[in-house]
């Protein structure tokens, strides 16, 4: 009758079936496929979870139905007797999605324990203690996750059993001690939920696979999906298996291996293992494990198995691996195996190396390195010859460096980001409950848990540094303060971290950014020999350009003017340009700018050697280079007040009705841009005759330059043909009276609304068209980003009223359909009309993925991002081949 | 060889010909058709000027040839030759756009006057002072048109000589005082510029043309044209025509006159009458002519023939005529006939009156008011009960009443406009450079000129209030004063006028609006036959609600709540809501400000009587309903110098920390709209009860009230995804409470590029869209108007960078092409889906026709503007008829 099939054996699946099992199932079905050693078990698939979230969250007779079916199969396969009185069968239940979500499902060990399975399980290992260990643990955790009780109660009792029996350690317990621990475990069930604990393992499973179902939409699951960008309906599978032990003694155990080293991209079997210990001890940090050598020294057998199966791993699936592993007894068991998660500078590396073995293509290596994930590469770093004083010394758990205000708490670390402080969140560990405190933080500093604790794992995807257990650390939370080694360091004052080398130190260090590895030079050489957009930089100084170059841009996209002016020699004499009463002061003002304009431009270009550069002349509206109008307001009232110098008084009486009347209401919206140009066209002519002065002065140099002079926010094509009039009558007049000749090309930003609405007609006086995507933003949603950011926005994304900001990532539907329009009716008049990208967007991998859709020349970004764009842009071109291949077949 | 003749006799013309004879040249042709007294003469068309700006501002060789052609043949048709020694041809040559220009370009008179034809003319009329009067005025003319010489030189001599033979009058002067005058007269011309004046009379011809065709671009002309909306490239005609002379002695004269009265629209033979003058004496107003009545007085056969001539050319028109003529020793020369200007009510009692008599059709009738005229009828008049001082009065040469502070100077009235001053204009009289300075004002107040005068058909144009010829007042503008009768007055003082009754009064009076004329509503009434656009009003309070109701309107199409908000009594508990620090905090002033809500709503939907009322929730941020920050920082700063009140200051420093943390960069872009609903969602929840509260009570009065929720501000659609569930979960809490059922509907207003762009995801959320072009405006340029209308927007419109204010008139290109993308996607999924604007373009005609072109339901306009919008709906009608049935033929 019924088609579905909600239960699949790993035998029956491979790695390709991810949509359907999760990315867990399928390689625990690929492994099983090929003949490593997985204990057996089934997977219950996405489906089944989409199904539960779609009635009323229980689970429906067909899917009871099936795992029914799974069980019996798995008891014929192991021999072993869900709830049986001799061998019982005992069962992992764990969730697994189609992106791996590291911690934040649940997970049920020991399933099938009941009072008659438990003592069954002693009888066949012989010990009792364990199995009432793991009889113990197993009511734990059903209990946290089934009735969702909290852990305190359970361990409050094994506090005071143990204090009962007069034992410092639970294997000290005497069996009645144990009998007491259980009772007490399944009372607290009883007690705090209207339902007892379930004695019937079936029972038992079908709940156990309900609250794993549930669990995708936990709290801390749903945060990790919107950081992640993960959708919300695809659901988890469940995976079911036989239950090896890692608890059995002194030959047992569980780890976790890379196939190469995630922090570093080293080619070494890289990973920890902790002795007789089950699978979850390692994750949670809560046990320090050792280095995986340590499995080398006391089980060189298994070890050996362990690295032949690694390497066996990775051939096969062409990637670094990450696997889950435990040993009973000194078998090797492979519980899971995955892409492993890695640093960038290990992503880059390890990219490069498989191309250079033969194990995959450079198109995959390429596409394998996460371009957004790079900007690690391009962390900070202390300056080196900095002189600082090490506090402590933790483990280099993600690398990079970082300076903030010591903070305990996630929640305060969210608060006090928002309100614009750099913070470094302290803990003694972390959970998946403090993730928003991550994301706020600069970095992470734990006193326990190793490499791979949560800490290390959740900020080394989001490219933070983190020192993790750092033992010396001793956080009195509460009291505001926390020790290390010898010094106090109270809530709010600044230490530095750095992930690389794990020392912290106290106040603020000196950061710079690091040079490109080899690997990563290689890596970016493919993606220059694929890409298709151009990569320029969006630079104001000569420092910035140099950067720029360094980092590969093929020019300069955006070159703001208005830093320029702001600088403190310049700013008195803008200040008396803006303030002047007549032209004729204004000129005079201007003559004094003139030079030292020209002197930017000549050092700019002089940097860019002939790339092309694009000036944008000046842009804010002019009372941003006036003093503040509040602060003169006060302090003429207090002069007022103090019956104060009256000359004094009256010339700053004057000078604020100056700035009153230039003040405005909604500045971004006010009288900038091409604005100013045109009712004040000597403030272009000024900066126009700087650039061509510029130009002829480098020209003598031997630089030859074409500038790009870009004019700002322009909404009707009047704006710029006037303009370009001006700008080509200064040129004209510059080239007469030096005698020379210089190409030049005159541009505007597109900006406004307007601008994308009739490009057609602007781009009849354009020379190119450069998308100034921020504030393209900010007038297709109405939002002021200086109002926004601080205010609604948070909660917009929070409450998935938007699906992300959209001044990080463009807003394809709506700013992305006028760019759209913009392109097409820009270049129907003048086909190939060049076209970039200056915005903040154009360093966003998924933006720059758009920028190729539309057709773009080139992205223009913020120098350190340039690589990112490099990668980006040749990603967007294997995207597309990918797109045109029909890719929707791999999935 | 050529195809192209520019020059037309006037019996080869007709009314048809506008375009390539001009409006003058058209009816001089169509008249000299229909027999009329037409002196004979010829046109050179528009194409001549076209052509004549095209070159190098000569005429070329063709049209020389045309004109020597039509000379000859009008000399065959007088049997007076051009520079002929006995029967000399004089000529008057006229501009004569498509368009009335009235006094913006040039006219020469008694061209063809020289030393010979001088002394002809005196022989001839044996009138010796008339022939050298008509010669030396010539000189002048000539020298003012061609050489741009200030009449100041030639009236210096005029003086000089009557001084030397001791005469009074010029009439008195011996033949050798009006030979030195001549003499003098060619001498300044030869001295002041390089050619001596032309003695060849066809020479004179060519360079008066080339002077009428360079008028065309003189400042003035152009500013006019830029107010009236009247295209650049269209150029003038020049009307070459035989002289016939008003300035014969007392037989002779000159006249202007209106089919109907052209400030009542009574039908009656009104106008103006100038004995013993040339023609240009009355317009320019420099005399003060005498009521038409003074000619039936002197010539009544002449009179009499007047008004059979003017009778049927207004029979012949089907409209109001304004005709011009002159008497030459007692017979009636025809020069002009065009319609009369009028002003708004005259427009409307004549357009009715003409229906009833059969002279035209109701469609022809509706289309002859310009509605934007319109709104001197609503203009604004002095409050019956008013206590109030008349100082003098003038002639009531424009209705309506005006208050603003006396200005003497157009440059200055300009400048303090720009500063938001209502501003009156005072001056001896006015001429066409006054005119930026008329538009600037209130109202005009002249001592000197007619009720035809500049300043009073200027004033009468443009809708303002006009006192003319008030000759109490004089008037001393250098030292910044006038006095009226017995008082002083200074610049800067207020006044007011009553252009209605002439009265002039100190001080700003009480003004209040109008009620409606019976015609006015007969025309409206045929006006709503027509339309399809339904009418509503924006209303904020019960009293503009009642008037909405009374001036036809069909339903509210905007209702702000943000003004209820601001009232006294409201504002306290409003910034107590606004400054809670809890949730808990703020319900509690919000269920303060429920019954006040609740009361404010039934007013407004009680006044309205189920007619449909849009109620729009919350739009403004919170800030501007709290305190001034700046005032509140320098009260602090002041308090703490003083050492205030500890405690006091302490309240104080937290306000300001509050109103600080509120504070926007970017107001218009920030915290505002439905960003608000879903921040704070208990404000909108109230604002939903009380709407609700206030319908069922209504109920129960037996009122059934429909409400329309309207949601501000929406940009994506989660945004009313979301608030819609808010507000239906609140009426559906009130319903269940009150145990009742009302139906209502919710929409969205449509004032952000991204609620356009994405107008059909939107729409399944929404009832209606209402369209916000003042928002929509400020986002698509990028303008912020409080900023923009203040700083550079003046400086765009004047400099022709923008065409128009486009939150005066909507910008079709930029904001109407969204708008039309908004309404088809928006209905693409949900035909017919109800749409309305409610900007302030909601009120303009040119902008009510395109909403009509888009297909909205309805407009939505202040309540004064209502007339005006049910007309401009029924003429968007019938423009749309005119261009299916092909109107281009019509030009």
């Amino acid at each position: 009758m019924r088609k579905r099939r909600y239960v699949y054996m790993f035998e029956e699946g491979n790695a390709g079936k991810k949509v359907l099992l999760g990315g867990k199932g399928a390689n625990l079905a690929e492994m099983t496929r090929l003949g490593f050693p997985v204990p057996p078990g089934f997977t219950v698939s996405t489906e089944a979870c989409r199904e539960y979230f779609k009635g009323e969250e229980t689970l429906h007779e067909d899917i009871k139905e099936d795992i029914r079916r799974g069980v019996q199969e798995l008891e014929a396969r192991t021999g072993k007797r869900l709830g049986g009185s001799v061998k019982p069968l005992l069962l992992s239940v764990r969730s697994g999605a189609y992106f791996s979500m590291p911690g934040m499902m649940d997970t049920i060990l020991n399933l099938g324990l009941n009072d008659t399975t438990a003592r069954a399980l002693a009888e066949e290992t012989g010990d009792f203690s364990f199995a009432m260990d793991c009889y113990r643990r197993f009511l734990q955790m059903y209990g946290d996750v089934v009735f969702h009780l909290e852990p305190f109660y359970f361990e409050r009792i094994l506090d005071e059993t143990c204090k009962t029996y007069g034992c410092g350690k639970l294997q000290e317990l005497p069996p009645e001690g144990w009998e007491q621990i259980i009772d007490r475990y399944k009372q607290v069930v009883a007690e705090e939920k209207e339902g007892k604990f379930p004695q019937d393992p079936i029972e038992q499973l079908f709940r156990a696979v309900e609250a794993v179902f549930a669990s995708w939409n936990n709290p801390r699951a749903v945060v990790y999906r919107r950081l992640n960008k993960i959708p919300d309906d695809l659901g988890t599978a469940v995976n079911i298996q036989s239950m090896v032990f890692g608890n059995l003694g002194k030959e047992s155990g569980t780890g976790v291996a890379f196939t190469r080293n995630p922090s570093t991209g080293e080619k070494e079997l890289y990973g920890e293992f902790l002795f007789n210990a089950q699978g979850e001890d390692v994750v949670a940090g809560a046990r320090t494990p050792l280095p995986i050598d340590s499995l080398w020294e006391k089980m060189p057998v298994v070890y050996e198995q362990l690295v032949r199966t690694c390497e066996k791993l990775e051939e096969h699936y062409g990637d670094m691996q990450d696997v889950e592993f435990t040993v009973e007894k000194g078998t090797l068991y492979l519980l899971q195996t995955r892409a492993g998660k890695r640093t960038a500078g290990a992503a880059v590396k390890i990219a490069v190396e498989l191309v250079q073995e033969g194990k995959c293509s450079r198109e995959e290596a390429l596409m394998r390195v996460e371009s957004s994930q790079l900007v690690q590469l391009l962390h900070k770093r202390i300056e080196p010859n900095a002189y600082l004083h090490a506090l402590a010394r933790g483990l280099p758990a993600s690398p990079g460096a970082a300076s903030g205000k010591t903070v305990f708490d996630a929640n305060k670390a969210e608060q006090m980001a928002l309100e614009g402080e750099k913070v470094v969140l302290v803990r003694a560990e972390t959970t998946p409950d403090d993730i928003h405190g991550i994301v706020a933080s600069q970095g992470v500093l734990t006193s326990r848990g190793g490499m791979t604790s949560h800490a290390a794992v959740v900020a080394r995807g989001m490219g933070k540094p983190c020192v993790s257990g750092c033992e010396a650390a001793r956080i009195m939370a509460a009291e505001g303060w926390f020790q290390l080694e010898e010094e106090i360091i109270y809530e709010g004052e600044i230490i530095t971290l750095d992930g690389t080398t794990g020392y912290v130190y106290r106040g603020e260090a000196p950061l710079i950014y690091p040079e490109l590895s080899p690997e990563f030079q290689t890596l970016l050489c493919w993606a220059d020999e694929l890409r298709v957009l151009g990569v320029r930089a969006n630079a104001d100084t000569p420092a910035d350009a140099r950067k720029a170059k360094d980092f590969g841009a093929e020019g300069i996209g955006l070159c703001r003017t208005e830093h320029m002016f702001m600088e403190t020699d310049r700013l008195p004499v803008v200040q008396e340009m803006i303030l002047s009463d007549t032209e004729k002061e204004r000129q005079q003002s201007l003559e004094k700018l003139l030079p030292m304009q020209q002197g930017d431009f000549e050092q700019i270009l002089g940097e860019m050697q002939g790339l092309p550069t694009t000036i944008r002349l000046l842009d804010p509206p002019l009372h941003e280079f006036l003093p503040n109008l509040e602060e003169l307001m006060v302090e003429i009232a207090l002069m007022e007040e103090q019956k104060g110098d009256p000359e004094l008084l009256a010339v700053k009486k004057s000078l604020l009705n100056k700035i009153r009347a230039l003040n405005e209401f909604n500045p971004m919206l006010g009288h900038r841009g091409c604005r100013l140009g045109l009712v004040f066209p000597e403030i272009y002519r000024m900066q126009v005759r700087a650039i061509c002065l510029a130009v002829i002065s480098l020209g003598k140099r031997g630089i030859e330059v074409e500038p790009e002079i870009m004019i700002p926010l322009v909404g009707h094509f009047r704006e710029l043909q006037l303009i370009r009039e001006i700008v080509e009558d200064e040129i004209n007049g510059v080239k007469q009276d030096a005698d020379t000749e210089f190409n030049y090309t005159i541009g505007t930003m597109i900006e406004l609304p307007r601008a994308c609405i009739t490009a057609g007609e602007i781009a009849n006086y354009a020379d190119f068209f450069s998308f100034g995507t921020n504030d393209l933003t900010q007038t297709v949603f109405g939002f002021s980003r200086d109002d926004a950011e601080g205010k609604f926005l948070p909660h917009y994304v929070q409450q998935k009223i938007l699906p992300e900001n959209p001044f990080m990532v463009l807003d394809r539907e709506g700013v992305g359909w006028l760019m759209s329009q913009a392109v097409s009716s820009g270049r129907s008049g003048k086909p190939g009309l060049k076209m970039g990208i200056c915005g903040e967007h154009g360093g966003d991998p998924g933006s720059i993925d758009f920028c190729q859709q539309l057709g773009l020349d080139y992205v223009s970004c913020s120098p350190f991002r340039v690589p990112i764009a490099r990668l980006a842009a040749a990603q967007a071109v294997l995207k597309e081949r990918g797109a045109e291949e029909g890719a929707g077949s791999q999935v």
